[in-house]
């Protein structure tokens, strides 16, 4: 069994990467962070999810000496040219203030027609190893944004992104449904070959 | 001597175009839309700078029956993919609030180092006929943005930009020496001949 630490202090996010590698992965041992609480905030300096994962893992994975996973992901709105992007957590101005975040893209996006609403969630998936040697995986759900929240599952913007063909946000769909389709799901499964071949048990 | 309607109830933009024009343009008389009251908001649905200009400018020049020319313009950060851009004005989710506008921006970037602060101001200026028949300029100028606001001119984000190869922001150049370079000030001495042209005296 490989032992690697997850890393990341968001509580939706340790849940649904828990489930995720619990169902993709039996081999590997997920540690989190709360057993290294003198690791502290890790500016996400990146202007790509790919490179705020890297930095994430690349952190933890030198704090900890051990490999470590991490994932950056968000909300890409096409009539925001892909924003809030890498800063979906922090698009109110107060990193992980989720409600006052779903509001002001919601405010923002007011006058902004159905046809014009499509969006799609990206997730990059980073793993880095002690040694400094790295791997990414990127997974994507397209979908649109619909004008009032629905359902309480997830978190962040679930309660107003309706995957394409779905007529469940991501907030009403139940937890296996929800990583089945998802950018996280996505992302993590696809990581998870490059996790064994980087990790051989 | 033409008579060409204002299109914007924006004080700021109406300052700075008269200027502008009074600068530019001999032969163009401007009329406030102050003297109609009766046309209601105009609401700005297009996803580029052009399209809402040419909305606003259609509306007046329907609804007053004479040449209307209107302005759309806004703040595009790199960092941020080019946004607020359309969204300029009602970026925190209230329609023309510029100090709330100004200090989401800033806290949305305020862990976006200096090297990647670059942004630019464009503005789309239009001209309509009551015939129907358009002309659109467009205008811009490079700069970035800085963390702490400087200056009481101007209007908008002018406080914390910085044009490039300027010591002043926007807010603290004298309206002589902004009008020189400004988006608005490009993207209006660039209509004046087109103006002349649909609208011979």
């Amino acid at each position: 069994m490989s032992r690697v630490v997850l890393a990341t202090r968001n509580p939706g996010k340790i849940t649904e990467l828990r489930r995720i590698l619990a169902e993709a992965d039996d081999k590997t041992e997920l540690i989190g962070l709360e057993e290294y609480p003198e690791i502290g905030d890790i500016p996400e300096t990146g202007l790509t999810f790919a490179e705020n994962a890297l930095i994430k893992a690349h952190a933890v994975a030198q704090a900890t000496g051990l490999p470590a996973v991490a994932d950056d992901s968000g909300l890409c709105v096409d009539a925001l040219n892909g924003m809030p992007g890498v800063f979906s957590a922090r698009w109110s101005g107060t990193h992980g203030d989720d409600k006052a975040n779903l509001a002001l893209l919601l405010a923002q996006i007011s006058d902004v027609p159905e046809v014009h609403r499509s969006a799609h969630f990206t997730c990059a998936a980073a793993l880095v190893l002690p040694t400094g040697e790295e791997r990414v995986a990127e997974g994507v759900i397209t979908g649109e944004i619909i004008r009032t929240p629905r359902g309480t599952g997830g978190f962040g913007y679930d309660p107003i992104f309706l995957p394409t063909g779905e007529t469940r946000t991501t907030a009403e769909m139940p937890p296996a449904a929800k990583d089945a389709t998802s950018h996280r799901g996505r992302a993590f499964r696809a990581l998870v070959p490059m996790i064994h071949t980087l990790l051989p048990s």
